[in-house]
């Protein structure tokens, strides 16, 4: 199965394609950031992430978008403009009836580091091994896309069956998608 | 001037849009709400907001759209939901072009009430008594909604005009907006 990650943000909005199937070595299709200018107003940066995850959309096919569960009792200051980019995502993962999955921080970390508790470093030192690069991706958010990707590889596949089916009764869209019609394996990790 | 108010909520997004100028009577033209099923997926539930929006936008050509100020210090349990609402209306807003400005509760409650502290029914009431109405809309998202039309109407002839030459400078359009072309009392209330 192919994942894009977002790690969403109006500043930095980090983006990663991940393909594979729990239990097998995953490949990194893409990793990046979508940036926008702190000096522009809320609605020019927002269709500027919408743009830049259109443009991701288009370039990797995603079978699922993964990303990362926004909760309020963050940073106050910071919270709104990651919950309004979260949305976006979201909204431009739905509108292709592309079935979008949410994980917290923690269940990120726990998936990829064996810890819910892990620090930044850690994150970006597996997500380089998993994916057998030369240098963790920097910025962290683009590292922290990847791991979005890797935690929705592994955690559930059963989940993952029960979203795609949603999703079609709900766009109308009568065929299976590409990742339930290819055998993969069941007991993946699941964290 | 023409102004979609908007009260961003997933389960019911109040709409309203009012014509007029500071210091006039003003006249609404449509009032009504944006309803999803809160048993739906966020993603449909962003989607069906969207579309929801497109149609308010289509049919009445708004020069502005006021959103309601989300802050993060109000219930947790739905302050995320209103923030995702909140983005998709004014990413569909300024995807067109059209100025967004956000109007905070207090503000809303001061331009139509006198009171910044004012009730839902004191505002229904006066949405009631200014657009000439028969009863006050119901639900109060869509007085809500009204009440952030007149509020941006009343409150600022001149943000308005900066905020219009931003737009056009970002967007690239060089004709004048008919607001603008159109001669308008500028000693409005200001509250």
């Amino acid at each position: 199965m192919r994942v894009l990650g977002v790690d969403p943000g109006l500043t930095r909005c980090g983006v990663g394609v991940v393909e594979g199937v729990a239990g097998r070595p995953l490949t990194m299709l893409g990793v990046g950031v979508v940036r926008t200018p702190a000096d522009a107003d809320l609605g020019h940066r927002l269709v500027a992430v919408e743009q830049g995850l259109e443009q991701w959309l288009d370039e990797h096919r995603p079978e699922y978008v993964a990303v990362e569960r926004v909760f309020s009792q963050h940073n106050v200051r910071t919270v709104m403009g990651t919950a309004q980019a979260s949305a976006v995502a979201i909204l431009c993962a739905s509108r292709r009836g592309i079935p979008v999955a949410l994980h917290t921080p923690s269940e990120v970390k726990a998936a990829v580091t064996g810890s819910g508790r892990a620090d930044k470093a850690q994150v970006g030192a597996m997500v380089t091994r998993l994916l057998r690069l030369d240098a963790p991706p920097k910025p962290a958010d683009a590292a922290d896309a990847l791991a979005l990707a890797i935690c929705h590889i592994w955690r559930a596949p059963a989940q993952n069956r029960l979203q795609q089916a949603v999703a079609r009764q709900a766009s109308g869209t009568p065929q299976a998608p590409r990742a339930t019609a290819r055998p993969h394996a069941s007991k993946g990790r699941t964290t």
